[in-house]
């Protein structure tokens, strides 16, 4: 056995992707229970200009499609960011899981030099495809999945670390 | 250039450290400008049954110390948790910093395998070296750091994700 790029960005997001999708449904069933407009927590936000919960799911899902795509050198595939209600969510979870799903461990393998290259407007980025994943992609999903954890804890959802970590 | 143990942990966390550390910099100088007591700040949580931002600094310092040391095979070294101050975080910081730069590649590469065994009152879990890594670490780690960004940013603090990244 030995640390590979598949390794430590496919079955990583997979496995949070599984404990992000299980929140989730327990803020649907506590906004159920609480008679809580779903909207309210979909639109969550823990400062006035960051985004709400349902901004961090979908950029959770950019994160790692994009990662897994520009490592293997596809085409990233585009979602187009419409989701509204907590099964659209999951549904866009389940499509971002089954396009990781669909990479072998040859495809991601052996892409630690690959360049990699952002674009942004008036920007780029640069990176190597070691230091795009570990200083770029996992620090960015990490950063959105808890984000997602922290916007429902403080609008009272009774889940702890092992819903996040996934009972590890 | 291949992906390694020690390439997956100890610049990983090194780098968010010093990213963390800028942030609690500026955190500290808008308590200043502002006149908030600091405490204010330190003692910040987004609920009430979560960590306050002290003690996510030390969970955050708590994770990597005890990764180097298991993945190492050395003793952890144990940190009072007694910081009551910005400039006692910043110390805690530097602490866990150097004790994560004396390690060399050659104590960390080659511990994908190693048996890693976590013990709680009445429980363990037991892990290989790069599950323990990948699956408990990582996640825990940047699960800390980006509720301490979210606690500031809740507060007010004018930051963004470029000073979670670390201007990539």
């Amino acid at each position: 056995m030995s640390l590979s790029m598949y390794q430590a960005s496919i079955p990583v997001f997979v496995r949070m992707f599984g404990n992000l999708s299980a929140i989730l449904d327990k803020a649907a069933a506590y906004a159920d229970a609480k008679k809580i407009d779903p909207a309210v927590l979909l639109n969550a936000r823990l400062a006035p200009d960051m985004h709400p919960l349902t901004r961090q799911v979908q950029i959770a899902s950019d994160a790692v499609k994009g990662c897994a795509a520009r490592l293997a050198g596809v085409e990233i595939p585009s979602y187009a960011d419409t989701e509204s209600s907590f099964a659209e969510l999951q549904a866009r979870i389940q499509k971002t899981v089954d396009f990781l799903k669909g990479f072998s461990p040859a495809q991601i393998d052996g892409s630690e030099g690959r360049e990699v290259v952002l674009k942004f407007p008036g920007a780029e980025m640069k990176f190597t495809g070691q230091d795009y994943l570990q200083h770029f992609v996992l620090p960015n999903f990490y950063f959105h999945v808890t984000t997602a954890y922290a916007i429902l804890r403080h609008n009272g959802l009774a889940i702890g670390k092992m819903d996040y970590l996934g009972g590890v």
